[in-house]
């Protein structure tokens, strides 16, 4: 096997391993799905995982990295559909959000979420790593709702950053009831408050 | 030792169970919680648990028990003060869990939230008794709503119901942010946009 080859593989074998555990995880929790669960469902021998993760903490960081990966590969285009206006776009996000919960019948949740309830006083890396996260999708928001304000689609009073770091904890509230109701109503609740109260001009 | 008295002792073996088992899962986490860290904690023979709780199971939803009595007793004084107008119950309740959490240094966040994040997908029981948790204080604060209405203290186009499910779960949002970021910024903003923009008439 050429080295090429060889990195091609490891670099398939970590992804098969985030993968793995990010679908356990999320489901399980953190410190409830075990290395084993993870590395059978990957496919991965069990002696790998030391080779591309330092502990089950730097994996939990990588794993962060991972979601927000997905997430950001997910929500580009949509935020970038330059055939919507900004808060068709923001719309947007959340009914495809929801229609995707719904096809995991309202299980497993927000990655995120789970993960900043779970590990934030567990692991300080992991809570630095999460506030990041969390605050890079704020940022992502506060600039739709920017660009929404310049547009004069949403009310002239509305601070964008603090509005939006609102939002996106009022979300993650909404996606954990959801769990708990094992429904859409949380979501519909808080796009039917969001579009028809709290940002409508 | 005469029955009245034994029954007396069980009864308080019990509810240093539950109260250190409340302490250590709201930080730890309910799976990564041993109950040999508990009862340890309680000062409770390691052989008394399953006189008291069938299993862990059983455990938890006796836990969930425990902190809607705990947080009842806590808020009721405050809804009930008939000193201060409906809104401003309401404001203080936020008021003092802020303050609260601040005491904590913001770690632990909310049993409810924490459980509902954990749980819901793992153990059917449990989600149903968080469900009714989180029912009874969406009523709650329905109720409140009602009344500020009636006296014309928030913007009547306000469904009290939607309204106060889409509060819950904002400010549960705003309460796991707050673990993540361990400062009281989504706690006042959550304030800010309630008592400011949402309610406001």
């Amino acid at each position: 096997m050429n080295t090429r080859a060889e990195k091609g593989m490891k670099r398939d074998q970590r992804t098969a391993i985030l993968e793995a555990g990010a679908r356990l995880i999320n489901l399980q929790g953190f410190h409830n799905t075990g290395l084993k669960d993870i590395l059978e469902t990957a496919g991965v021998p069990r002696g790998s995982f030391y080779f591309y993760f330092k502990s089950k903490e730097d994996f939990g960081l990588a794993l962060i990295d991972h979601f927000m990966r997905v997430l950001g590969d997910r929500i580009r285009p949509l935020l970038e559909d330059e055939s919507l206006s900004p808060l068709g776009r923001l719309r947007l996000v959340f009914e495809r959000a929801r229609q995707r919960y719904q096809s995991e019948d309202f299980a497993g949740g927000c990655p995120i979420g789970n993960l900043s309830q779970e590990m934030s006083d567990l692991s300080p890396a992991m809570r630095q790593r999460l506030q990041q996260a969390l605050a890079g999708m704020t940022a992502r928001w506060a600039a739709l709702l920017r660009q929404a304000a310049e547009k004069g689609e949403i009310s002239p009073g509305i601070d964008p950053d603090l509005m939006a770091g609102f939002l996106l904890d009022a979300w993650e509230g909404a996606l954990m009831r959801m769990k708990v109701e094992r429904n859409a109503e949380p979501l519909e609740r808080f796009e039917q408050i969001l579009f028809s109260g709290l940002l409508a001009r």
